[in-house]
């Protein structure tokens, strides 16, 4: 195998914070990196790093067998692609722009429309973690192309392809903010609960995050109970005992000057369980609650 | 050192399905193990695994050099012991039993009144945890008690001592629940939403886990904002941009028949920190709308 395609060139476009480091890592990973970016002056540290400057996005497009956009958002890969439609043809174009599962799509259906090959990713990731195996990047779209960039893209992180629906990688992107979310308000929610205690966040932190790191592991038993929308097996903590205990949990809350705001609509839900005759199944139940779609399992 | 003070005798009241977990493993560590439940078939299966059976609860008390009681609330305690008070001068008192910091403090008093030597905890597992290095105890209250109780309690997981302020063994573990529920509700939103998409939940159990795993560490750079209350500080994705994204979100679970009611609150905090002039900053700031307490870093 030639040195070619053992490291085929690639060029970066877009170079923000999290550009910048899918460059580095590229060039650290012994890839030829072009980079282009609208403000010239931000490509100076990845130039100063090895990477070549391309002049305007079309230099950049015409000097990877692989290019990757981290822009701003959909419209802006578009402003900065459209243009070069005819150079991008033939080439491996990965989108980790954060983009919509829909707009992803339609990315996908316009590359195809221009004989361009099309993997859509969502960086799971902040910047410092790239090139990590804390870092992990969902893929969906073009399985050739996946397989044409596959060297290059583990050099960012670990790679979860999830198959051809191009839109996929953006959904699951966006399903994994949202629990972070979650989480990030509870995180933000226990802090200022035990401050009233007199205790700082960071004598609290290591405690909260190992307590976090190992709940996370009920997303298991949590999908099992889903799938099979059986509630009221391996019931550890019914849902009556969980409602009366979480209201305890926004009552001291209260009464020590903190508002359970963020934690009141999942106590709210609970209580519904109870009162709709579900006291005795886990709180999984309650998703029943968040979704009007009735199909799951699709895939078990 | 004799057996005996390697392995003192301990009572376990109480034997819910904790309690049962509590007990085993201390018969596991090679403890002499009294037990009693107010329904004495409950004691059957620890019995066969070795305990000791006790009468009443008086028999109990007077059976463990350590007694530990793992109860329904903080009534039932009261209920159980409060005519064994001259049986249980001198002994340790354990107490797992969920209980708010305020009613924790309550016993430590009552105890110290009568000269008995408590210790409250929290239990941070589910049963089957027990005994693993997956569970880990808050423990605050007397140290007296800590060092006679620590090789037996070590017994049940990682012990944590948090001081002489009974409450704060409580107080902890119910922040560590909140977050967990803030967590949760994330896990089910997610868990809906890609099911919106044809993914079973089965499918994204693991992602979703590896991802959250990851993204608790997050309480650590968190808590040093918090602590100094400097939220402008290594602003990954600031306010403005983070309140933009926020609001996709939702809008893409509303697009696909996912109500975001667990979302939408911390939604409402992100714009009012733009709208008040905090953009720039990080998310952590939210935590000023969350409390009325203005004493950040009081221990720091």
């Amino acid at each position: 195998m030639s040195e070619q395609h053992l490291h085929p060139p690639v060029s970066v476009l877009g170079l923000g914070t999290m550009g910048t480091a899918l460059a580095t890592a590229l060039l650290g990973a012994g890839h030829p990196v072009t980079v282009w970016n609208r403000t010239q002056t931000k490509a100076d540290p990845v130039v100063a790093g090895g990477a070549a400057r391309a002049a305007d996005a079309a230099e950049a497009v015409r000097a990877g067998e692989i290019v990757l956009t981290c822009l701003l958002d959909h419209t802006s890969v578009h402003d900065v692609l459209d243009a070069h439609t005819g150079a991008l043809a033939g080439r491996v174009l990965v989108n980790v722009t954060n983009t919509m599962p829909e707009e992803s799509a339609e990315l996908a259906a316009w590359a195809a429309g221009h004989g361009i090959d099309f993997l859509d990713g969502g960086i799971m990731a902040v910047p410092p973690q790239i090139g990590t195996h804390e870092a992990f990047v969902l893929y969906s779209g073009s399985r050739r192309a996946l397989d044409t960039a596959r060297t290059a893209l583990a050099a960012l992180g670990d790679v979860r392809y999830l198959g051809t629906d191009p839109g996929m990688a953006a959904l699951q992107d966006m399903a994994l903010l949202s629990a972070m979310y979650g989480m990030y308000g509870g995180i933000l929610h226990a802090f200022a609960l035990v401050r009233t205690g007199g205790v700082s966040a960071r004598e609290f932190a290591p405690v909260l995050a190992r307590w976090l790191g190992g709940a996370s592991g009920l997303a298991v038993p949590t999908a099992e109970q889903i799938d099979d929308a059986d509630y009221a097996r391996d019931v550890t903590s019914n849902v009556t005992m969980q409602a009366a205990a979480y209201d305890g949990l926004c009552d001291l809350a209260r009464a020590r000057g903190v508002d359970p705001l963020l934690l009141e609509p999942f106590g709210g839900l609970l209580r519904r369980r109870v009162t709709e005759g579900h006291g005795h199944e886990d709180a999984t139940g309650v998703i029943d609650y968040l979704t009007t779609t009735t199909s799951p399992g699709a895939h078990a």
